[in-house]
């Protein structure tokens, strides 16, 4: 297995003076995902769970869904021997309909794309229904997972340069963390390990990301059946509109105590008025 | 043209209270770039400076590198007329070779890839030396080039979502400024801007963008022939080995005063020893 940080000479300015040292750094390396020994996706991550993110990755994409999709994934070891940990190649169950990427990727349509095409891709493929998803949180709660998030950053502690994501049930107890230089590498690992690990669809569970939410993070957590969905920063407006479509709770700007919830507040289980919770 | 920020109604929580109100969101759609008619990309961008976007996307994957590459840019309208502003189609130049992009994607190697095989891809496409510029830039100015970004960004003012990627001179003279949710966007917005005014290599720039500093930004830079890259958050490894090979100067956790230099520090002029300036 690659390295997940790795050292380099730096030259580190603080306070006026310079020093010559050796720095962590994230390591990022190209990894690519093969279904039945042909490429379909090129991605640039941290190693480490890379089983996890090839399921992951075909679980966004909407070709596979159980456990029993996928047959095994092995690293490809036939080629050169310094890159034996850069290739994962999945084996689907024959009846797993594989689409064509390529074809897939260079769609022809009359002209053009725009937001509700991508929501509508995004519905059709979307298994597991989240509107009826009884789940609540507390916005207590909320406000406090982005610290146990951080907490269980390893990586992040040694480089200070890596995306987390991070899977907890609606008590706020963490199931699964994952770090990547790629934020949507890092969500992918995790729903790869929720794949195998047979727990899709996620009702009554809180997706955290470290980041911002964007319209693919959004998908993936449908993709996933994740009720609610929780980022440090802001979401785009075609995040909140897939949100809102798929019935996922979405909060945002969850820092200092305060948030955003921009779709699915009904979930929340607000402060009472007049109440001031600790946590909130 | 789409707009750039848009509103959505959210729940507010600050302070143990919970406030509905409006609240203004960085748009998120999806562009397609075409080259004479043919999709060679769909990304997801927030809306405006699209031309520049495509030609600069363009830029970095090597396939043009002067003004005169490009015959024209434009929207498609003969579609729906719901979305005309979300693709745009680059018509190139006869001396301009196209590459398959499909294929190109689809790379089909013995068995794998490996950083080093992404450090050669680079090498073999990047157009302008960039080791023998011979210009020189101050740590003070390094550091107070965040802020200069920061005071430039319109849509995070407004939206608190946007990335940015900024143009300076060695002197701290700003040359463009883009956002986009996309950090990569972002730069290619301005590579496409340099491009249009004529501007590459852009020997003696520095170009500041707002959060880490992956591969594929590194690689973009040097597509540009830009000698000094900064930027706020981390490095990974790759980008610091790509900044390496190409002779680039890259400085990352440029802030609170201090940075630290990964590759390149011969071109920054460091404080003397016990010399403690005013902005380092």
């Amino acid at each position: 297995m690659g390295r997940r940080s790795d050292r380099r000479r730096v030259v580190r300015l603080r306070g006026g003076s310079a020093t010559a040292r050796p720095d962590t750094l994230a390591v990022e390396e190209p990894m690519e995902i093969r279904v039945g020994g042909r490429q379909v996706a090129v991605t640039m991550r941290t190693p480490g769970d890379d089983f996890e993110l090839a399921a992951g990755f075909l679980l966004s994409e909407g070709v596979i869904a159980m456990p029993g999709d996928v047959v095994s994934a092995r690293y490809c070891v036939d080629g050169r021997p310094d890159n034996h940990y850069n290739v994962v190649d999945v084996t689907l169950a024959p009846h797993v309909d594989v689409p064509d990427f390529a074809r897939n990727f260079y769609v022809s349509s009359s002209c053009g794309v725009c937001g509700k095409d991508s929501l509508d891709k995004v519905r059709t493929a979307a298994r597991w229904p989240v509107t009826d998803d009884p789940v609540r949180v507390s916005a207590a709660l909320l406000a406090g997972l982005p610290d146990l998030l951080r907490a269980g950053q390893a990586v992040f502690e040694r480089t200070g340069g890596l995306h987390a994501a991070g899977l907890f049930t609606a008590d706020g107890e963490l199931l699964c963390l994952r770090e990547d230089v790629g934020r949507h590498n890092a969500v992918d690992k995790v729903l790869g390990w929720a794949l195998g690990a047979g727990r899709l669809p996620l009702r009554g569970c809180v997706l955290q990301v470290s980041g911002r939410a964007s319209f693919e993070l959004v998908q993936k957590a449908w993709m996933a059946g994740v009720p609610v969905m929780s980022a440090v920063s802001a979401p785009s407006t075609l995040a909140v509109d897939l949100a809102t479509e798929a019935g996922i709770t979405l909060a945002g700007f969850v820092r200092d105590g305060g948030m955003n919830i921009y779709a699915g507040a009904a979930r929340v289980d607000l402060p009472a008025p007049g109440e001031r919770s600790a946590q909130v």
